[in-house]
């Protein structure tokens, strides 16, 4: 089959190397351009040793440029931060190109609550409405059609997951959910800075941002859209001293009486013809091992009937499912692929 | 000052070991018996080879005995699994012996209880009344004149410590409190065992008894006594791939609404004079790594008007405070010596 | 192209778990038998859990038996221990089945050494013979043809590839070389042990078995061979806390002067044409993190001209290209395939 | 017994870290200043929230000023970068201050050596003689009276105190001596740097400036006094993913055969008065957790007959013997204490 040139704009934090990690042993989307301000000029195995012997690491580094990506590329992964994705998009659009960002910039429909949890106006709200939210399980048949896909955060990823086949259902109530999430460190991203220096991570655990992350608005946007109302969720993430990986544990209440046997049940159906979500047999809970590397999001119940509530756990890989490999089987689905496509990872154990 | 001779019963676990490096360098306290019967006949220094050049590293390891502990000792601590720990309770009481019990034998004062939650009916509940909970925050008084304590477990002496102001003062709802807790590896024992080889836990994350957890009646004992109310928590624990420490994150819902400001101050009124709770200041969070060999417990407060939570986050040296470090501190007491005596660490950093 | 069937003896270590990952994803030899006395009876995927969703975790783990396994399997991986293996390999052999064996058990040709280091007389020495040395970059053609393939082992393998090129043109004496090796914990296998415990790795590190440990004998064997002399190794190695990676730090001193650069020519040039070896740029240096989880083995040379030391440090991914990876590697030569057929893995980062 | 101020420049590194939990519980040297351009204004607790509850804690960091330090302090721990440590040393020891400089500008006798290996003239020459190197086994006398202690580096104290008997003895050759030394991230500092981030160090290792670490001249300066003669050394040091701890494996070879037990009984002897160097029991090698946070210096022996070496292993605590605690036993020599007031830590296990 023939290859499928793709570029990767922004190449020197930890989802651009998740995504050169990915694309360097992908049979059909070939990483042609890669764009870093600060490195252009070398090749990417320079940046990245790893990747010598890889034909994605004899890719040159250079500067972004649109029209340079727009002759090149048919796709463009957009691997910067938030704020700046959102004009790279507009004129990647305009020159034609699809483009999956892995940024928060296009996750939330409103630019009103964009500007209110990110604190800065959205300068392209026209592209939000036909922006999709890139979650297969959810969106598939619109992904394929879309030219700007909106690649999920990594916590909203793991609690939509686990959280939808109870909510669409009916299940929970849609008041007090509380989610729980711990982290590896590299969701806290590669600039240095003193708080993600190994002596000050490993061998320690650490809440932050409780109550006010900025995955909140898009975990209750999509909660809401499944349960049909406005959900309200406590979201609060903790930092793991591992590189990859999320575990959520999320607290709901149950509606009415249910078995543990049948609420799985209905977690097995709604994920029959999904297997990147593995609902675990019961008694079984997800460690974040079991999916590292990977597309999994691996989910656990618990029903505890002393204090009558649901507990979901759900773990994914936050590089891969949570960010870069998710975003590669939303490009997968734009250019008429099967959605795993290079993405047949079994996890790396131990 | 005259030294106290001290025995350890049972020295080849964690905090046996953690009793050992702390008796190691206390001023009062002599470490003068270590028994195992597995290692009787070495040197602790042999099993131990950290304690070289201490004097409790050549304590000759020897089998239990009642006899010789009571020649030889003043007040033994039992760091041996619980149901074998009743029996050796009763058997030092008897021969006149002060006893600290590290395991969960003496810590539920309804043996109903005891025996549903940990599957077997107690063979002493005539000592329950007598045993003390050696929580010094809430129980000084009582443990200095007591002859056998009750070590807490670990994950309740983050939880209790963590609610004390609040329950107390009735700030919080006493129904649907949800305690999500993390512990390092240490809490898992030392026994050969697959599941807690360092390739199984490193780089890893997992929860594991949700919901039926062994500390949860601890918890909801004590928490109990504290608001004057029966209270039923959801107490769920997880496996952090670090060596020590316990973070608790614990949610609740005011009953009515008070500032942070009010809340904040009543903590550091309640721990005005317990110099080991550290109330941090508005807008901090604890980390593990601050309380490293230490016996402080570290509080973090945030308001979330959102979804009307006070989060609550503890955090404890599983060891030191929640195990060996405690139990110091309760031997220190009812050997009429301060509470901290000998246990002047300042934390491990980094 | 059609499907191989193989059979794997002793899942349930650390080299069975990484067989059983990279056969998950095998484009040709597919798992049809695993076998374990231990764990008969249940699916692969209840032991291992994160092979649920895979056509592999789907197989029934048995005991082994040997006219089952011929039966059902073309080829027989053995991961047993040395001493256990050596019978399985006649019986299947003798049974008609093509056997890759990961213990040590064939690997030295002299029977004698083999007493000697491992304390037990071999009861198959006329196998030994007949028995290959699975080190591709350099018996490739011999294990082609080979029934029995002798997996290298992990230490080994860095070594023998990190000195290769230079003894093989004599640049380097032969006499006074020391290997200090550091290998990552799963190397010390997947048996319950106090010493393998989580706390008893984690944020530490220490040397063992200096001088004597069992690969000696296998390096020197090997080692000479490319020198065409009798080579006597100072190989001592140390236990890393991380899960996977071998670095090997190795130092010699040139017989005559040479460049840096002419020394590196040699290696590219004995590196040619084998692509898992890939020989460094100037000034870099190995990291155990660039080849985890692949089949590559880095090296990296520095000439000290304060010493006269030619210092070669090489690492390698010690369950994969060290044990596992290289065993598939092997088993597709056997089978007629290209020898990296489905081991096209890009390194795990970070 | 009366109070002695200390002031402390340069607070934000790890080895500052490390001088504040020391001297937190310190029962006489007093933290009274502790200076940081960058962070002058808030307490110290501010900075380090470990330290909250400690009255070093509430020391308020202020700019590095001469006048201000005389005036409050009797002795100054200089934590800032060689190059910037000499002239604070200068300004200090005109004011009338003692001063322990932790960095490496006092630690080369010939100013020459400090230019060639650090790149930069020094500029105070002249206090070069009178610096004394402080490494309490070899130079206490001399500490106790000096008023400039070059507090030495982290790798040369575990090579130097773990080859000063046999080459004090002509044991071994002084020629074709190797050090392959391998060391926690924090001896790489507190800046913030990508190449130390959690991720980048966290199960990985790596060789890094081989033959070439500034640490060599300083190793070959002291074992040279030792031995009565020049040595050349290969110094080749190697990042681990753990917090604290440095081990060395040491390869020597014997000038004339000796048994192991001869060359143990030296060392023994050597040592006999010194009792943070703990030279281990035949067969026992170190481990660096047996001296995590503590002044202890760990010593194993391996002789081996195949290839005439004695390999030596040592370990430390690289924070604390290879630092900060070393300058505070030079600080209590200097102050008339003995060397071990306040460094009566037990090793952290696990």
């Amino acid at each position: 089959m023939e290859t499928i040139p793709v570029g990767l704009v922004g190449v020197t934090g930890y989802t651009g190397m998740e995504l050169a990690r990915i694309l360097a042993v992908h049979p059909i989307l070939r990483l042609t351009r890669a764009t870093s301000r600060a490195e252009a000029g070398k090749p990417l195995r320079s940046l990245y040793p790893f990747l010598q012997g890889f034909r994605a690491g004899d890719v040159g580094i250079t500067e972004p440029d649109a029209a340079d990506l727009a002759a090149s590329c048919k796709l463009v992964f957009l691997a910067v931060p938030h704020g700046a994705a959102m004009d790279y998009a507009a004129e990647l659009l305009t020159a034609g190109l699809s483009v999956v960002d892995l940024s928060a910039d296009f996750r939330l429909a409103d630019a009103d609550v964009y500007a209110s949890w990110y604190g800065l106006a959205h300068r392209h709200p026209d592209l939000l409405p036909d922006a999709v939210y890139g979650l297969p399980e959810l969106y598939a048949p619109r992904i394929k059609k879309a030219k700007l896909v909106a690649n999920p955060g990594c916590y909203p990823t793991s609690v939509i997951l686990g959280l939808a086949p109870a909510l669409s259902a009916g299940l929970i109530e849609t008041d007090g959910i509380v989610a729980d999430s711990k982290s590896g460190a590299s969701g806290a991203g590669r600039k240095a800075a003193v708080g993600t220096l190994f002596c000050e991570v490993h061998d320690s655990f650490r809440a932050y941002n409780l109550g006010k992350h900025r995955h909140t608005p898009e975990i209750e946007q999509e909660l809401g859209k499944l349960a049909g109302a406005d959900i309200t969720v406590s979201f609060n993430p903790h930092l793991l001293p591992i590189d990859r990986g999320i575990l959520s544990t999320i607290y709901t209440r149950l509606v009415t009486p249910a078995t543990l046997e049948e609420i799985h049940a209905r977690y097995d159906n709604f994920y029959a013809d999904k297997p990147w979500v593995r609902v675990l047999p019961l008694g079984k809970l997800p460690e974040t091992r079991y999916v590292r590397g990977t597309m999994f999001c691996d989910i656990g119940l618990v029903l505890d009937p002393r204090t009558n509530r649901l507990i979901v756990v759900s773990a994914i890989d936050n590089l891969c499912r949570g960010a870069s490999g998710q975003a590669v089987a939303c490009a997968n689905l734009m250019s008429g692929l099967p959605s795993d496509a290079g993405l047949h990872f079994a996890p790396m154990m131990p």
